[in-house]
């Protein structure tokens, strides 16, 4: 690696090498993991490079190439699992710069590459009345780049799934790492090369997504005293085609009491809630069905919006998600969490029997092909490595998914299967393999087993071609 | 029945009683069954009376209460199970001259009940860019009054579900027909007594339905060479949740080819299809999905909207449920059909399999309280009823529903349950038993029996409030 070459190359683009600046953009939330906080607290790049325009990143890449400089994409840092974190040192590649909203059509947007979320809605809502289908609980601060790259689904996904499935990305517009860099249109198959596979094989600039109708979502909050009743319902909720949801998340007491503290006022300790956002014209048959299943509605923001205080609540999907997780940290920092999938009820209530209040339980109801699931997303009280795995275990053996969140390899987190295409993909666009590196384990060793058999999120492309996605 | 009385009561409201006239305002598409034919053919009222407003309807109701004169309401007669027929003689209430759309919001729509339903698309396309969930295939004729009286779903389904499900009908005006006659606006749980209850229960003169965004919906139609290839291929497709469909139906040879006239350009006898309708965002995706798959594109409206001779193909929406049996009575008026649903494939493969040629299979890919399931408008060859109640017996012994078309009862064709709340409600509403008489069998029979056990597709309200629906 060859930085003073490099920083020569890079002409007027925008740098930042203050150790201490470039030690927190090399950062993500890595460390809701105690396993990642103590592996990966020491990395750090050398410098920040902030590009302005897909010229600017194919000079940076180029230089990258030519002097052996390692490159880690950064849209807004806040991924979970080290993915935007610089393991072999380098450059970071900001792209904060590049956040312009460029085309709006009634059902489709397209944006640079570091355009916040929330930022595109706001544009999108008043041009032609749509919003993303569905967004991360980061949505305020997260990138369309970065969601992308490193998300999988959110708010929304009980209706529309997640970025995953053919259909939620439309297109992107990549810059290849080669001596002369290429700048590719992606569609159709290749799109899904580079969901989720944490830029190793190409830096988005560009991205293209379906939109869906926007409407003034309503935020509910419905309480049950029993865990199991809360998520019976939220299924069911899910299944009742008729009323147009957009986020269905149940939560095991003590959580919601303990970690929601702007929502207390309405809680009681021993109380598990289902958060949900309805919209206006499904409010009344969400009201009926509710009642019909013994829920009581604690709160409505079409009714109240204000908390005790008087102060107007955060808006409900920052309770959702890895929000629920953040919440928990704030008031106790040794819990961590897990991804889970639970395929039915009968799963889920095992293993929340089984493991109690040392994992609380929190669910997100998402569709998987076509299939309404318990994705989970359950605070876990730390006890240390051993006994962690011991719980992923548990759940193995029960038949349900585990997604490690306290792995930074693409492979070990579970999310992504890096088959033959994708890795032959990886080849051609970076070459010397200076892309985000370290994190997709099918290059670094050449003994790696493509069929290990596991359930992915991102199924390979091959598989997805068998219809399998 | 005094009809002198009654017609005097009437004032200028606009009635007609030429004989041949009446009669066809007599009748719906009844003849769809070679049974109903037979029983029905003879029935006809005494005259037809068309209000032009709310206190018309309350004129003619509290006339048709003092003199006894049954009422069978009329919206478009496009029914198909005699459903609109007038058994004791009396009135028709034909609602045409009730076609006003009231008011229309970003989220629903509120209209007189004679409003056809495309005018109404029309209307909110303009005003809003939204449209109707889903609509019968009927949608250029028929009313919302009589979807929502005696319809069940259509295009757009394997979206939102039925009229059956919560949210899908938000609320209702309509007139009792009592002394005085009351106007009552309806909402909540009530909504489900009047949903597919033929009109016993009361007259609907307004209703208010939830909207879905417009798109300008591409048409596709994708050729398999066997027939369950299509159907695995329909499911896999409407469990695929970032493609946006409104419609998918997979229709057995050679229905397409022998039955589909403007299609037969792009159509081999021994070639099944599927019909789609998919948003424009999602067409890449379904292009990619129907590779993944198998299937062949054989028509694009986007690319084509012509056949060979240059006319502009009809919608393809009119080639779909009922429709395509329509299309099939044109070329050999001895077919008939029947309404299933089979709960997987492996159902289907197994009734398909014994009936072959004498049920050529279609179906439609519907959303049943969450599940994807195959609801099926088979067309049937027809040798006498005996043979008929066969084919029925063999699905029911086979796990499969059969919704029965060739009964004019409500019970009996199996679609509504009547408890012991609607049969309440409409002693109050019609304390006489005027309104559309000898459809609703717990009114005539004493002894009728509540607890049958079967499915219905729109379940008693007490079934309701247990959650089964
Ligand atoms: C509290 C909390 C809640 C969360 N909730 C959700 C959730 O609901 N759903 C969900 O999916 N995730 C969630 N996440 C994870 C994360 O917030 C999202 O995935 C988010 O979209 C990441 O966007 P970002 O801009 O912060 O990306 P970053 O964290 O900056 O980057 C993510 C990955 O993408 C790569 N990358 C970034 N930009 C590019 C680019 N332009 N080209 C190529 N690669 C790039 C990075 O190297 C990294 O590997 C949550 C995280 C937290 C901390
Ligand atoms: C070719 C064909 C295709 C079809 N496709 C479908 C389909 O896809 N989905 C589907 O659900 N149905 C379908 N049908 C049945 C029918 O077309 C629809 O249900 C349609 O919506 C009925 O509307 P209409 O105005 O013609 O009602 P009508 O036939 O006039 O009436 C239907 C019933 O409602 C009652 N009624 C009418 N107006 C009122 C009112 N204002 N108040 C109270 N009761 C009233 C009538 O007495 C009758 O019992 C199809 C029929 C045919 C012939």
């Amino acid at each position: 690696m060859d930085l003073t070459g490099f920083r020569a190359a890079l002409g007027d683009i925008p740098i930042e090498d203050h150790p201490k600046l470039v030690q927190q953009k090399s950062r993500d939330h890595y460390w809701y993991s105690p396993i990642l906080k103590a592996q990966l607290d020491q990395v750090t790049a050398d410098l920040v490079v902030m590009p302005r325009s897909v010229e600017d990143v194919v000079t940076v890449l180029a230089a990258a190439y030519k002097f052996d400089v390692p490159i880690t994409p950064r849209g807004a840092g806040t991924g979970n699992y080290g993915q935007a974190m610089p393991l072999a040192g380098g450059a970071m590649l900001d792209l904060k710069n590049m956040d312009k909203v460029l085309e709006i059509k009634p059902d489709r947007v397209r944006a640079e590459a570091g355009a916040i979320m929330v930022k595109m809605d706001e544009e999108t809502k008043a041009a032609v009345g749509a919003e993303l289908r569905f967004h991360p609980s980061t949505y305020r601060m997260a990138t369309i780049g970065g969601f992308i790259a490193g998300g999988s689904g959110g708010i929304g996904s009980v209706r529309w799934g997640g970025l995953r499935n053919l259909g939620n990305i439309l297109g992107l517009k990549i810059v290849t790492c080669e001596e002369t860099p290429r700048v590719l249109d992606i569609a159709g198959a290749d799109i899904m090369k580079l969901a989720h596979a944490y830029g190793t094989n190409g830096i988005i600039v560009e991205a293209e997504m379906p939109l869906a109708p926007a409407y003034d979502w309503v935020e509910v909050v419905v309480g049950f005293d029993e865990f199991l009743d809360s998520c019976r319902y939220a299924e069911a909720l899910a299944g009742q085609d008729g009323i147009l949801l957009k986020e269905i998340s149940p939560v095991a007491a003590p959580v919601p009491y303990d970690y929601f503290g702007r929502y207390r006022d309405f809680l009681r300790q021993d109380q598990s809630v289902v958060l949900i956002m309805v919209a206006p014209n499904s409010v009344d048959a969400l009201t009926l069905f509710t009642s019909h299943h013994g829920g009581e509605i604690l709160h409505r923001s079409d009714v109240n919006d204000l908390d005790a205080a008087g102060r107007k609540l955060p808006p409900i999907y920052e309770f959702t998600w890895n929000h629920t997780t953040l919440r928990g940290l704030k008031i106790d920092s040794t819990i961590t969490y897990l991804q889970t999938q639970y395929p039915t009820l009968e799963h889920l209530e095992k293993i929340h029997r089984m493991l109690g209040d040392e994992m609380p339980m929190h669910i997100e109801m998402t569709r998987f092909d076509g299939r309404i699931v318990f994705s989970g997303l359950p605070i876990v009280r730390y006890t240390g490595e051993e006994r962690l795995e011991e719980i992923i275990r548990l759940h193995e053996e029960n038949g349900c998914l585990v997604f490690n969140p306290h792995r930074y390899t693409l492979e070990e987190g579970g999310m992504k299967q890096t088959d033959r295409a994708q890795l032959a993909f990886k080849k051609e666009a970076d070459p010397k393999g200076l892309l985000n590196p370290g994190k997709m384990i099918a290059w670094d060793d050449p003994d790696f087993d493509f069929d290990s058999g596991r359930v992915w999120l991102f199924a390979g492309l091959a598989e997805q071609a068998r219809g399998a996605a």
